[in-house]
């Protein structure tokens, strides 16, 4: 990150907070770090464990004389924000932030922010189960992708700077399209939440819930983790990202009739192949980690092409043949 | 644990893997762990690890002589493995199993096991994103529930010893009905794990996939962290208990709808209100644990009743209010 005078981080939640931990914890020389919050309290809190050195009363204080505004408040209160602190944005100044949403930001950043100031908008792929300053960790960011879509008339230095903070928290920058942006995460972030809480919602909301808790174990609490993220958050999400999330959860849905009916059939190597497939599958992710994507040019032929044929495949198809090997000596009594 | 000669174990992954290794740890004395599994493999594994002292080769060796009987193999091999060891049980063995669904179980062992042994189901709450003897770990029951579901015969004293056998791994024991069971488990485990692997792989199957396991972050491992587990376990727990799957991914199916309606009309209100309910439910329960369970005597009114009204309540409600004052503040643009 080049040397700045002062870094302004708006809305000292979660994010906002572990970014302040992270740059403070750089020790770049000469910078200070302005912040600010809806309340008092958070703000305080920020400064007492080290998050920010400035307590700014409002957003159009802490931007004053900010080399970089680091907006990380809800995505629904970012408009009323731009309103705030677009007077004061010193000349060259670059806003970027880190909601869950990018399109609409970005469009907002279009239509409010000065033209001497450069939006180059962020979005941290982390999280955790509790929100609030009070959960803020230096190390939230630490081998996340963070994504940044830069708005088309932004200088490649102002660019730079946001790919810069995203390095000195731990991050992985990788670029995208607002829009492309949204319509991933709808499916890997925010189809996520909304089944976690839909799932949580079911069990809870049954006249046998007193039975269900007790036996509850790790297995629901994971799958019921995202249910316990900020209600606002989600709110935000669903209201800026809605058409993405239908799509998502309408072909959640058929995929989960496709399950039904497999299950209903109770065709036994249909059931094993299913259920298998997503098993191999989850563990070469989690091993080998995303498939190549090379930016710019026939990114999905050629990571799909990867990932469905050559090596990969033989191993996948040697693997799901074992297990149902396995299967067929023991529905004829083999046990070794 | 009354004093035993010998325990046998068939089946040494994950759980008979690591019931082996609690049970040595807990060394008690003039007892033996006898070990059997599927594969040589596995055998010299268990024993390398310190799980089992005796490397049967069969499950007819393993129970020669065995005070207690643990089949932990997966469920559809029980009753082959119940066949096998009729024959060979002394009298006075007790029988207990660890599988996922409790119905099919009960049912082989009334029709298959010698008149002179015990019958006594279990099922303890643990599990792992990785199955196998590779995965055990002694401490895996600690602190969880483990499900006893006795025969109608069985003698109170074979009811205590497993009982004590899921203390002495740590686990909180709970009778529970194997067909009451059954129900309760599709909802809080397979239904979870079924949607797990579907969220899985609607995302595997989608054409965006090398851009959506970019952004995987926390929250996608989590949900989906299930679809990992073993696909044979996957494929009996759906076979032995298709119809109260069924039953509870329907419900769910509704409830995703229920939530989708709330995200397309797109009214703030609602929204915040359904995701905020969520929330505050979750909380509570990972924060105060399961509602009381009265056991015997009107369980479900007297907890239900617990949860629903009284002081739980007034917080409840009182949180709720305060997440919609703050949106309504948000709204007319005050910030603090």
């Amino acid at each position: 990150v080049e040397i700045m005078e002062r870094i302004a981080i708006i809305g000292l939640g979660l994010i906002g907070g572990s970014l302040g931990l992270a740059i403070k914890r750089a020790g770049l020389k000469d910078v200070q770090v302005a912040g600010t919050a809806r309340t008092r309290d958070t703000i305080q809190k920020a400064k007492k464990l080290g998050a920010i050195d400035i307590d700014a009363r409002s957003a159009a204080d802490a931007v004053r004389g900010a080399r970089l505004v680091i907006v990380a408040s809800p995505i629904m209160t970012t408009r009323h924000i731009f309103e705030e602190i677009a007077p004061e944005l010193m000349p060259g100044a670059v806003v970027t932030d880190v909601g869950s949403t990018k399109g609409n930001v970005a469009r907002w950043a279009k239509e409010l922010l000065p033209g001497h100031a450069d939006f180059v908008g962020g979005h941290p792929m982390a999280g955790k189960e509790h929100a609030g300053i009070a959960a803020a960790d230096a190390d939230l960011f630490k081998g996340r992708a963070w994504v940044i879509a830069p708005s088309v008339t932004a200088a490649e230095s102002s660019v730079q700077t946001v790919v810069g903070l995203a390095q000195l928290a731990g991050a992985t920058p990788l670029f995208m399209d607002a829009d492309e942006h949204d319509s991933y995460v709808a499916a890997i972030s925010h189809l996520p939440l909304l089944l976690s809480s839909a799932l949580f919602s079911v069990a809870f909301g049954s006249a046998a819930w007193p039975e269900l808790a007790q036996l509850a174990s790790s297995g629901f609490r994971d799958t019921t983790r995202l249910a316990s993220g900020s209600p606002e958050m989600a709110h935000d999400i669903m209201l800026t990202n809605s058409a993405n999330v239908l799509h998502w959860l309408d072909r959640f849905i058929e995929e989960l009739q496709r399950f039904r009916a497999v299950v209903a059939e109770g065709e036994s190597k249909r059931v094993i192949e299913t259920f298998a497939k997503a098993q191999i599958e989850r563990d070469t992710f989690m091993t080998a980690g995303p498939p190549q994507r090379e930016s710019g040019e026939a990114i999905e032929t050629v990571s799909l092409g990867d990932m469905l044929l050559g090596s990969k495949v033989s191993g996948y198809m040697k693997k799901q043949q074992e297990i149902i090997k396995t299967m067929e000596d023991r529905a004829n009594g083999k046990r070794r």
